[in-house]
């Protein structure tokens, strides 16, 4: 499988080097409008074809497959082309800057046979696999909220909100983790700049289960904090991604609702118990992407984060920000 | 001056002890419906007076001023009783179940001209004092975001939900420190038991400047935080009250907003610099707070926490309640 | 078993809470030469007998066991004295100034047989008790090695050195977890005052088998530090005294020392994996000690820390005197 | 000024990244025994001359210097050629296996009027500078002591001891930050292999000053630490070398010797106060370190880690192993 990467900003170097060493493709073409970036990138490596011009790319017949790691708002036009011309696409997180984009996408990608995924490196990661693995084994219990935070000091983006920027991480997650789907969100947040783009919110996702969702983003924290919260009826998972080999802390911390015939006298039981932090992993989670990719491709398999997955994520990000618009109203999930 | 205790609970102890050793009053009487729990305190307390019978404590014209510690839902009866008897009045956080109680119990005071003051401790801790100090001195510059995480395997309280029982600490402490008042509150959460009250719950304050806060609170964690960021354009504070003694650490980081004439080009300037943790005292919170009722008592000073403090502590979290039965709509604070 | 305690300074009040408490025996007597202490005490306890003469407690045939809470010079005459007079001894750490004090107490106890117990109140914590049951369940495999570090901005003692201050904590504990008993120890150290006692001192125990204990203790360290780990060839346990629950870490961590017929080529396999951390019991362990020592009384068992211990303890604080004194010299433990 | 790389081990990739990237200097050479080596070496730096002979290093009147990378006990004869082959050397950590092999490196070095330099890395870090810096503005007062540990799980080296690899880092940190140089040392350790060599080991530093050194080395330890506290009479540091960005913390913590006429009664001021953590440059080490040597050749400027400071670390690691080979006692340092 030939494989062409467009956009070589901050993370296309990542994706180049990853698509270089996994096995059943060859990275290709690389595509920037910049021709220093291409420069750059045949220094190191010396047999790569480049181009200035997206064209190149999708009249080549060679390509099989394109990888597309330009701003937002570029992805949904680039990656209908690729497909209309037959390649499979990958595309990094968010998917598109809207719903009906990303549907469209996922239309012709259907009629065309062809492999649509989103890059959500995070579900990659081995803490990521880990509370999975512990979920659905059913060592944690039925699912009853997950809690996020990721804050920083980072850099405010011109054009869309810290929601858009952050939270495709963690709601990805989420969405891996928990079976049931949301059925609408609620959010706030405030801009500090003139352009109004929020650089603070708060978003929370319900679920018709007895399931919660709050994902807590910032880019003007003087502390960088990567911590979720993963509670069930057995245990309870911190994951904190800012540890250098303890992410994962399981807790035998639970309580269970006793009777509850008298409202007005809840009964509750409640447990702590011994922690365990299982040993992760130390493979790096963007190679376990690119190789997902690459098997979807040549054996046919579903992908972990497939076009659905991203779809839903935009879902989330679309609606959280009519809800921020409307000073918090709930909106509903479609 | 001679001070009545009503409640001989969870709390009752700490206040008993408290007023037992500040100057200017004496513990003079101890009222609690339970007589083997004024049986214990005689123990510690011999020359105490006990009384089952609140109308023993508001009858005896010896007493100057009562301090309410018993259930929310009692808070109000009792207090009204208590200062149309003449007495000062100290009750325990939150004020009263209702705004409506609140301002009533206000109005009487201000009527008969007695002390009203609501127990929110934290304001007395050193940390939040040295916050109140940086703020006030200007060293943090305008506040732009407070962001407040309190959440423990924490006793589902039977009548109230969990932004009752926890965030008024928060919400007095942003009251305290933060000059500007909320205009508007949205809030969410989930109940995980059958009686509707919720564990988990989100609360946002608007404000009419370019300032948020954020108040996450929670019975069902597995692990005890207690963490706040009060941001500024000068500095940031982190503040964690589960440190030992490093709680309060201040960060030299900021952004600074440059031009803004092109809103789609945006220029941010950061900084991060030193961080500084101040040595804070060692001081009892509680027998600052006795001390200043007991001053407001004596000298006819300003307490801290004065009634209309605990009012606005009231209007946040009926406001709160009220939005999350509406599904996180926006509820304007009159 | 009516209990008299000699001594009411910075520990006296905690023992005399637990003995208060502690089924089988009653705090008979307290005895301090300043009147203001006993006063204080008496307003606690107030059917509580005091004296400022210690003669008083020996001479008086109500009392069965003496508590001995005064400084350490006088440990010797003390005991010796309630011993000679038919009384248990119960004696603060360390046990005595010197092996021939200790040893001859010991001889008169057993000649009168008599309880002499020594409180190392450490070996009945909650963390110290689960790294003994690990211990002696075979999952650490053999011991490899203890390594402690106990240092703090403390008090300079005006008589002992910060070994005989600090170190009997770690060397009981030493003591309790390790069947073997150490042959010599070497210990280094600096007085940074005129009086020559040593403020830092590094302490190094060997034994007869292939395990290193060493001690680094400080009062002029700006951090409170309370750490130690132990290795054995299975697992390893790090016991952090300053965390508030999370005291003790299992770590799945090893190594193996594979063919080792050609020294220049030694083959280790290394192991690394999961982390336990077990739930502590919230005992207070002054009371499990008090109740070892009454238990003792009344039935006649060995207590835990033995005479015979507090023997060992004050051995390997005399030996490393002296191998201060000589510069380090390595120093047999007779 | 053309510089040949001697060894492409584990560090050898480092520096030759970094003498590719230094200002006045050339990679020139690299020069192997293995061929697979040199071929990884040449993907990245196509134009670099290889060669698997040292004697072809030696004979090339184009290279003006030499850096060694192999394994100690190779240092003094490489090192001995180059020198006396005219060039300037820079040897890795530790400079040699012997304090005479060091002497005679210098003579030669001295009468040839080449540079000889040792890369202590460490000494080019922004913590370490910072500490420097601090201490050379008296911000610290006058230095009482340091007390480092740098354990972990780390592979067991076949020819030196744990000292040999370990102690290098941390005796060169306080051979840079204290002015007075040691008298004498003590050591003691233990080996867990047959072949004798220790893998743990604890090393005091005596000074004809009121300052003591003690570090505390070892490779089986399952928590990784890099922990340093150095005290003064004003302020005391702590440098913890496995925090991200907070490495360096400034206590205004202290102690003052008041009254000492009568040494049974002594005097101590203790000081708490606040916190301090400076924010540090990112810059590489290695990079200064590598430019520092660069300077020496062209600017003939003394390096920060010159032959003597080498010296004087090899001084201390010959005396440590005479020291634990005989039981602790102390050695002189000559």
């Amino acid at each position: 499988m030939n494989i062409a990467l467009i956009g070589y900003g901050y993370w296309g170097p990542n994706l180049l080097r990853n698509f270089s060493s996994v096995n059943g493709c060859t990275a290709h073409t690389l595509c920037d409008a910049r021709p220093e970036r291409l420069t750059l990138a045949q220094k190191i490596y010396p047999t790569l074809n480049v181009t200035t011009n997206i064209d190149d790319v999708i009249a080549n017949k060679n390509i099989d497959a394109v990888v597309i790691a330009t701003p937002v708002f570029s992805h949904y036009p680039i990656a209908k082309k690729a497909l209309l011309a037959g390649k499979h696409v990958l595309i990094e997180k968010p998917m598109t800057s809207s719903v009906k984009e990303a549907e469209e996408l996922i239309e012709i990608a259907d009629k065309h046979n062809r492999v649509l995924m989103v890059d959500h490196t995070f579900l990659y990661t081995s803490a990521v696999e880990k509370m999975k693995s512990l979920i659905e084994a059913g060592d944690i219990g039925n699912l009853k909220y997950l809690d996020s935070t990721r804050i920083n000091l980072g850099l405010f983006q011109p054009d869309v909100n810290v929601l858009w920027d952050l939270a495709p991480h963690d709601v990805s997650i989420c969405d891996y983790l928990i079976a049931d789907k949301p059925v609408s969100v609620q959010a706030t947040g405030i801009s500090h700049t003139n352009n109004g783009i929020e650089n603070i919110a708060y978003l929370t996702l319900n679920y018709q289960s007895n399931f919660i969702a709050h994902f807590n983003c910032s880019w003007t924290s003087p502390v960088k904090l990567r911590q979720m919260l993963v509670g069930g009826d057995k245990k309870m998972i911190s994951y904190n991604d800012m540890e250098a080999s303890e992410k994962i802390k399981i807790y035998e911390t639970g309580y269970e609702i006793k009777s509850e015939e008298d409202k007005t006298k809840i009964l509750v039981d409640y447990r702590t118990g011994n922690i365990f932090i299982p040993k992760l992993e130390t493979n790096e989670a963007l190679k376990g992407m690119a190789n997902d990719f690459v098997q979807a491709l040549i054996n046919n398999t579903k992908p972990r984060c497939d076009a659905q997955l991203g779809l839903r994520v935009v879902k989330v990000l679309e609606a959280s920000q009519e809800s921020i618009k409307n000073n918090g109203k709930e909106v509903k999930i479609k």
